[in-house]
């Protein structure tokens, strides 16, 4: 057998212990994303197969382009969590912190056994912490754990796994995918996993509208920074004229990173309320984004953060900007200084 | 040892003693996309490797986007191979017939030593032929034979394989994208292929130009067959407007086809020399769009494929509509029949 993960064989034999036989509850974060689905269904149904009875929770609802990979699974929300008095054992996962399902999730799970996630911020709220900052995915922390102890792993777990490290990974593009990242991911094609059901679903599902949301978007990209920085902006009204809603952003930053010599690319969406949402990208984890977000009460990774302002919205764009223009300068000065 | 291609084991064992000590020519096809130079760097290094003379040939120029893979390599062009009388060993990649890199190579080398290819139509040219047609690339070939072999496969060899996988793959999302694909890309990153670069150096190096290029197909997209067909036309003069070129056009017919509900995605070029050029791109091979690009002297695959027309370019959005609907006509009825 491969040792995939040999530094968390202990701690996740102990988890396995500590559900045996439990009704287990499989807390995903607000606003799900693939990694964060696909684990929830591979989780659950290692588990479910290992014995347990197991359901999935998430404040917000399963989005539709990741539909297919539930079908037949117990997904609930917070509201149906809170009136269900089941002495639940909590597995976090893709979850940073504590709170990255919601408050009111925190609240009723506050004693996670176990918090499985990728994520570099992960301090380890759970009894059981199963955290590995050099995967890609959650999804991949989990199948490789799943295989090292000899689990299970049915076709629809193949799938929900598999979707996961497609999505964290960017379609094996990012600097996380490693040797382990395709080895698991040959893995979980002999399980079942369908590569082209993925692909079809998670990138081959846009509507019109989204075509004619990043038509706009393309058409407001601004460069900046002497060309370092691209910023887009889809203006207040724009998701009704297309019929579209903010799901429908997603991948729209990536077009604005993507152009030669920009090093961050950013989507600024002007909602309705008068709230204001920003999503940095960033070529190179030097530029630490997640500072930058947090700047403005946002969080994220390095390469990838965002930020959500109700108030205090005027001028964004410029302050955004000049802080963006800071944390250039210091990298530029740090490479200086060690070069 | 891993057996990837016990099938081919002995013709390609008798290739490489064929090559023993020769000079060879890797020649791959005009209009060189990823699998194509990237195969031609992987087998260059290999049998540069094993002690043969390497030299690399296209019709055209290795373009930009995949400069990256050839540094130190020497890549020639047509002229300059018809006048160098040398006597090669000719190893042609990727090239489904013995004319796709161009009439006047395929004079300069009458009798190819060896045919390496991924294409379902390749019938065989050469003395000694390596085709699997259940291969995702050429370079997925190049990659399990090498290793089978226990050959060297050094660093820039493996960038360059990886490369081609993940072009032909569409990053590891066609149908043919196989355990064996994720294996060998294992491999190959234990061999020093770096998925970052290779994503940035394919995806993530657009020029501006480039985004207003994707702004107006975006704009032009035509919903036909009820939904079933999209097509997009860039409009005379737009390369121009836009500082761009034909070879910027690559990946646009994706966005037509990942549509929901479109199986079938277009783009059409018109050209200031009032030829015309189409690209076909389906969801699902029963569409055969070789066939249909066959009907204007065009070929391919059967979900890509595409063709120009120089001449009788008259009422063509209207004749290519017409042999769409009536392909698809065809697999309506089949699918009928069968169900």
């Amino acid at each position: 057998m491969n040792a995939f993960y040999p530094a968390l064989a202990g701690e996740f034999t102990r988890l396995l212990d500590r559900l045996r036989h439990r009704k287990v509850a499989v807390v995903g974060h607000a606003r799900p994303d693939g990694d964060c689905i696909g684990s929830q269904v591979g989780m659950a149904r290692i588990l479910t197969a290992a014995g347990c009875d197991v359901t999935c929770v998430n404040a917000d609802v399963v989005p539709r382009r990741l539909q297919f990979l539930v079908p037949g699974m117990t997904f609930v929300r917070t509201d149906e969590i809170l009136r269900d008095t089941t002495d639940y054992a909590a597995v976090f996962v893709d979850s940073a912190d504590h709170a990255r399902p919601g408050d009111r999730l925190k609240a009723r799970f506050p004693a996670p056994v176990a918090n499985i996630d990728h994520h570099i911020s992960n301090i380890g709220y759970a009894e059981i912490n199963l955290v590995d900052s050099g995967s890609s995915a959650t999804a991949e922390i989990i199948t490789g754990l799943a295989l090292d102890h000899g689990l299970t792993i049915d076709a629809q777990a193949a799938q929900g796994l598999y979707a996961g490290i497609v999505t964290d990974t960017g379609q094996f593009r990012f600097a996380s995918t490693s040797r382990r990242t395709f080895l698991l991911a040959a893995e979980l094609l002999a399980r079942g996993a369908r590569p082209p059901e993925v692909g079809l679903e998670l990138y081959e599902r846009e509507s019109l509208g989204k075509m004619q949301l990043l038509q706009h978007y393309l058409a407001s990209l601004k460069m900046e920074c002497g060309g370092r920085v691209c910023i887009g902006t889809l203006a207040k009204g724009i998701f009704e004229k297309t019929g579209t809603s903010g799901e429908d952003t997603e991948g729209l930053v990536d077009y604005a990173r993507s152009i030669n010599g920009v090093d961050i690319g950013v989507l600024i969406e002007e909602r309705a309320d008068g709230s204001v949402k920003a999503s940095l990208r960033a070529k190179d984890a030097v530029y630490r984004l997640d500072l930058v977000a947090g700047e403005f009460n946002g969080g994220g990774h390095a390469c990838a953060a965002g930020l959500n302002l109700k108030h205090d919205t005027a001028n964004f764009y410029q302050r955004l900007l000049t802080a963006l223009e800071r944390q250039i300068a210091v990298v530029d000065r740090e490479k200086k200084g060690t070069s």
